[in-house]
């Protein structure tokens, strides 16, 4: 069922439906990750209810895009932007990133994001169901996001993901077929001494290689408790 | 000078020269990094006074070669194995890893180790100071490393290797154009909320894409005071 819920952000609000796909603090890092500039057109790939565009609306002025494939989600993403009076700064719209080449002829965003399904896609999934569209690459793969984002930028142009660290090495080997060269690292860890469980990700089109990985972000000082950066991207 | 100083490992030496290059924290985080199997061969590229196969022989009985450019250098690994008394378990040969495909021709080693030089050649340098061919890609690259890695590796066998964060695109580079998988993978911190300095790597020969990121080394618990992981590495 599809429902209104307050979002961290004083006045931002976002429509999700729990049964499909929700949120997660995927998100949110992903949001806080990415640098943009005032007036930066910003591409947001695999949007779902454009829960990235929205996040970052409200810390920089820049013109956004928010693609996404399925009905349900582009519904939810449309709705959300109205509830939080964005329609003059992200742009829904509904198409398949293997497509953008066609979409977006010409297109110089100075910036994409992509919070793309982690999974790879697995045979005995049923394409039907939209938490598996959300989750496993049964529309794209990471190959197909990393082409899209290096069609859609211009030289120079980043693009800020977020993924699971065991497909690193896939990353990587995507980002250079593109010539997206990985310029900036982070993992993501419950504790500060536990393997990380993601990782984010800025690589930017025909840079050279030298890559900054930066400190780890971990979300638990202890347990149930937020460390202070994460109080600290949530505003408290 | 050279001396002879004493290891961590009750009655272990090494000869080393203050003045040339010494061995650091990352031969021995390498040398616990890598996994082998009882009577392995093993071969150490750069292995200057063949620290780590010496620090690996006292917990792993496997058949080293270590391989070394430099003549002052073979000659403090010689005098070193002799001190430890394992002339029958560490082959020490010169030579130059730019060479291995000639001078180990039908190789087919089960591991490979090496902590090579991290950073980029500096034409400014002096190629005749032994510090910096230790230190810089003087006399061998990143990619020569890997390469030879590939030439001496058995089908399924592992090069360990610590490097700098920094030139992790370059060595994915160099591990994808060589058949080299990444498989396993470790950053070292000085504490826990520090960004790495090093990162230790392994890559196996025609392996499948999965990788792994291990939780990161954590050096220092607090200033001044080592971590109970570094601690039980030093078998305190």
């Amino acid at each position: 069922m599809e429902q209104i819920e307050n979002l961290h952000i004083p006045g931002y609000k976002i429509v999700q439906d729990k049964e499909k796909f929700c949120f997660g603090i995927d998100a949110v890092l992903l949001s806080s990750f990415a640098r943009v500039h005032p007036n930066d057109s910003v591409m947001d790939l695999c949007t779902g209810n454009a829960i990235v565009p929205i996040l970052m609306s409200a810390k920089n002025h820049c013109n956004f895009t928010a693609l996404e494939l399925q009905e349900d989600s582009i519904r939810m993403a449309k709705k959300s932007v109205e509830l939080n009076h964005l329609e003059d700064r992200i742009n829904v719209l509904q198409g398949d990133l293997k497509n953008v080449r066609e979409l977006f002829a010409g297109a110089q965003y100075d910036v994409v994001t992509v919070n793309p399904p982690y999974m790879r896609a697995d045979s005995r999934l049923n394409p039907n169901e939209a938490k598996n569209i959300a989750r496993h690459e049964i529309f794209c793969s990471v190959n197909d996001v990393v082409w899209a984002a290096a069609c859609l930028l211009k030289s120079g142009g980043s693009l800020f993901m977020i993924h699971r660290p065991e497909r690193l090495s896939e990353i990587f080997r995507a980002c250079f077929a593109e010539k997206m060269e990985p310029k900036r690292m982070r993992f993501v860890q419950s504790f500060s001494d536990s393997e990380p469980s993601m990782v984010l990700i800025e690589a930017r089109k025909f840079a050279k290689a030298d890559l900054k990985i930066e400190k780890p972000v971990v979300i638990y000082e202890r347990k149930g408790v937020y460390s202070k950066e994460i109080e600290s991207i949530y505003g408290r």
